[in-house]
């Protein structure tokens, strides 16, 4: 099974590559770059020594022809144009950016400031939050939509509660922090070392374009669920996002209830690890890995039920999520090539 | 006018130190622990060299002859015991500690899981956040004790809406973030460098002994409130505290008024730093000074408001109000040693 | 093929772990601590989540039946007592500390304070340095003593210019700069956050336990080595080494030679990474996997070399070459199991 | 007595803004800028609310008129073009770039690959590194060169041994380690968080332009000087470099020899801490002051001497040195105005 990786060159190809040089089934046929082709990807990636990948252009029908599966890891507003091309030469499309995951097109321009994909493309995407996607769907689709970072730790965290009813849904808000290798690869006085270094950030507050997502999700899911509110921060770290996510749990509902429904929900999952009550993770005990780590506290005293989502950003929240959505649609076991123990310490 | 420090090896005691170095009035005459008399402070502390503090005992009634005032830079616990005897002696004493803080023994006992201090000094020390407090018993009194550092950001965050009624007081949510330095001198495994590098935790979830603080003042302030949701996470940074403060904004009340609101409360208030429409503070900003900077965003789609309060925990959290509180005891100006200009990067 | 893990609880014992999940042939059959018996391993390290390991008690009697290969990760000073009673109930054993690598006892004692093991197994350990070990040797003897982080990253530095006399052995002085996860697990005042991040320290300044046994190396490999001048210094980072090599290049000695010296001493040598001339090598570059990257400028103004030389402490500099050296003694090729990319970034 | 700053808008002149805050004579007149007057400083640097300084063009006869010094905080290319302008209108000047430190033409143009400034003021410029520098010259001058950061923590940790001939000239090392805000505040790659966190790096290996910097005043120390080997490297931290230094001991000189050198060179320099044996410093002893500490071990093993010298970068190596230079130049102690305790931790 081969596969080509479009826009190898930010963080998302590069951990894409990591991850499936050990993968059994999925080979990575070539790297592309709209902009670099013909140098050589441990350039810009010295770390890739002795892993030899020369950019190549972006030939829809000889990738078409020569691969079985696209990973487009290109940013926003340019998926929107390479993706079509590709799936209209036949290629099958995971992308990793925010163009298809937006059903809406007026939100896609609302929130992201651009052109939205064409509707018909978007009507066949199939949104790959793995745990929770119709794996038949998932199995058929030309295109798969690969969540966002910030949406897979917090729709995680609250799967359980929102299908199960279990929270107020006018009540949630999510306070989400990101390490920095979020923001990419390209150089920004946000990013720069001596501003982000031993500082803590708040950013697009109430603007964030994962917004949409979540509670698009969130409505399929319940349709009491209308508006959340949803903040980032950017954390002095390289990778890593948690999610403490809050919400008043409804008249009634009591803890074990509350537990017995994310036991339920993920007795499953091998990604999703529910942690014992009392404990809660830290992003270090994910770091390099494709799992999501969960826990909760409900306060009795405030009817708040507070839980706690961490994941690897470049693992769980695009490439290992990507991969898990292959695996998937190969019908491999999900964890095929990544049952990886997270890098610790 | 000549002040004494005790707990001078724990960081908050360093940092007095560090503030009073070129106070104008305020001279450190000399320093005390319990466990390290005769020691030079510079063992401890190497960046000291050239300032040469000799630890000593704590003996009340010398220090009751010899100095104006003690700053009881000492854990929880220890403040109690400590404390009571310098008054007794009849020291002025302003407390760093969180053992004078809670006038509900109670409270202190089940959120501090220690016996509470003497109800007769609870009751005669005077909460010193410095930019809300009664001055005129700040004057008067012989106990400060001195805000956490936690509290000292929420509240200022808190008080415009709190104290205007401009929120519903059972919507309030804070979600906190802290430098590492505020765990405290003390090594253990989750400060540990390795442990805590690249990482963000959450600890005490639901049960951080600031509550019952935050709690109580803002019940002061209105009487509304019951009890709010409040977390606290370890950033890997040495300085800092960011508040990220979440409450449902009251029917038919405008953002408008809620900058109105804020920039009246803050318009003397020197320290205070309100940030204009957009544009959100990082913790950085305030690095090693004394100031507090706000910002709020109010979403209309969901009618909630979120509040940004950065301060420096060292600083504004702990020994620069206290010292801020020694400038309005005695009358002077309270920025009076204190203009420092953040340091950044 | 079974092994036994003694000393998971520190960092080279967990990454042993995570390191043999995916190998092919050897399994991690059991897990031991002299201390913690009966504790899941998942206690301390969390980000074990779903590997259950029970530590066990250290029976050497039923090692040497159980499994086929004993890794003790155990600190220096225990190691020499552990070890000998493994070797006699007939155990074959990698040891990841400092106690079988010093031939000369006194040295040992001199440099780390402590009794040394027993001679007779000093002269029956051999000293794994992967690339330079005679691997008949190592194929045949019941101990492995794995070499340390620092000496690893040195020793593959200066062996083309040592074994090939081109540089003035008595000029060699090695500036070494480690991530902080070479210190241990243990908490401490040095490696306490608040002390460590956003600071760079010097310590055990020609002092340092490593220093005989790169001295001993170099003797070996050339007599006219008597002694280095080696420091150590912490970085504000999680792993990582680098090595900065000062050497006076031999009058007549070209650039040329000295690359093909390189060249030439690690051309089948697939963890030594040989960069190009002018590109020098960060520790990010091989985070979290088993490389060791070269490079060196040759300086004509002042006749000095400046080779560069990076490794991940834990991985190259520990885990990783012990796994790496029982590939070598299983008649495995020796990049079994290690084909990692780096975490990058 | 008035100061303008040109060049506010990099770290060296927001630095020198901080520390001028508080400065009993000089005050800061007017802040400059080539590409951005008009603009508020405080849209560049948010830490400076409440301290408005709107930057102003560069008019070298106004500046003349109206301030008694002019800061040039400007990049090397850009002081060797404003400064001579400012000269020949009358201002004084002292300038923190690197374009009139060396004297030799050749030397600037092969190092800095850009044009030298007019030998004229090359010759008349005073190099500053304040505890060496001839006072009754600096006190005449018109134009100060400051002295760069790492040739700071560098001579000051040479000059005792140069100067008395203790150690062999032809053997000097200095391996160097920087933190990032040394690079300035223009984003790139190399200094992107997302890289440059927990990583270390080296760079311009035997190329950097403070090579010829520091030869020429060891050389002008010492004529037996001619060249050293002199390497950089940055540290994932904001602030602080360390100079760690090399040199072969001359045949029978003691180590009591070589500390009394050092107690000598520095019994009347306030700024420079000479450590007391066995005890190094790290950078973070001096960060946020205008300290040098320094500390050295004799190996009588290897006949060598290994010097340990720490500056904040931005202060002793930039914006505090600057100020120290004109306290002399007023005739003022030079302390005035830069008796910070170092922030710590």
């Amino acid at each position: 099974m081969n596969a080509a990786i479009i826009g190898a060159t930010g963080y998302g190809g590069a951990e894409l590559l990591r991850l499936l040089k050990n993968h059994p089934v999925i080979k990575v046929h070539s790297v592309h770059s709209s902009s670099q082709q013909g140098k050589e990807l441990s350039e810009s990636y010295p770390h890739l020594q002795q892993h030899p990948y020369t950019l190549e252009d972006i030939n829809p029908d000889r990738l078409a022809e020569e691969v079985d599966l696209v990973f487009t890891a290109t940013p926003s507003g340019v998926s929107s144009k390479v993706v079509p091309q590709l799936l209209e030469a036949g290629c099958k499309v995971v992308d990793l950016s925010g163009d298809f995951r937006l059903l809406n097109t007026g939100d896609y321009e609302k929130w992201y400031k651009k052109e939205a994909a064409p509707l018909q493309w978007l009507e066949n995407a199939v949104y790959g939050l793995t745990e929770w996607v119709n794996r038949e769907k998932l199995q058929n689709t030309q295109l798969v939509a690969n969540p966002g970072c910030y949406p897979t730790a917090t729709l995680l965290g609250l799967a359980p509660l929102v299908k199960n009813s279990l929270v107020d849904p006018k009540s949630i808000i999510v306070d989400a922090k990101s390490a920095v290798s979020g923001a990419g690869r390209t150089p920004n006085l946000v990013t720069h070392f001596a501003e982000m270094n031993d500082n803590f950030k708040i950013y697009k507050v109430n603007q964030h374009q994962h917004i949409p997502e979540i509670e698009q999700v969130l409505k399929e899911w319940n349709e009491a669920v209308e508006t959340i509110t949803f903040s980032t921060h950017l954390v002095p770290m390289t990778r890593g996002i948690m999610a403490t996510i809050y919400a008043n749990v409804k008249e009634g509902i009591l803890a074990s209830e509350i537990r017995k429904a994310f036991e339920k929900s993920y007795k499953d999952s091998y990604f999703v690890r529910l942690r014992k009550e009392g404990e809660y993770p830290s992003t270090k005990e994910v770091y390099g890995s494709n799992y999501c780590d969960l826990s909760f506290s409900f306060d009795e005293r405030t009817g708040r039920l507070t839980v706690v989502s961490v994941i690897d950003n470049l693992v769980k929240g695009a490439a290992g999520q990507a991969i898990q959505n292959v695996n998937v649609m190969l019908g491999l076991d999900e964890k095929t090539g990544l049952e990886f123990i997270p890098v610790y310490p």
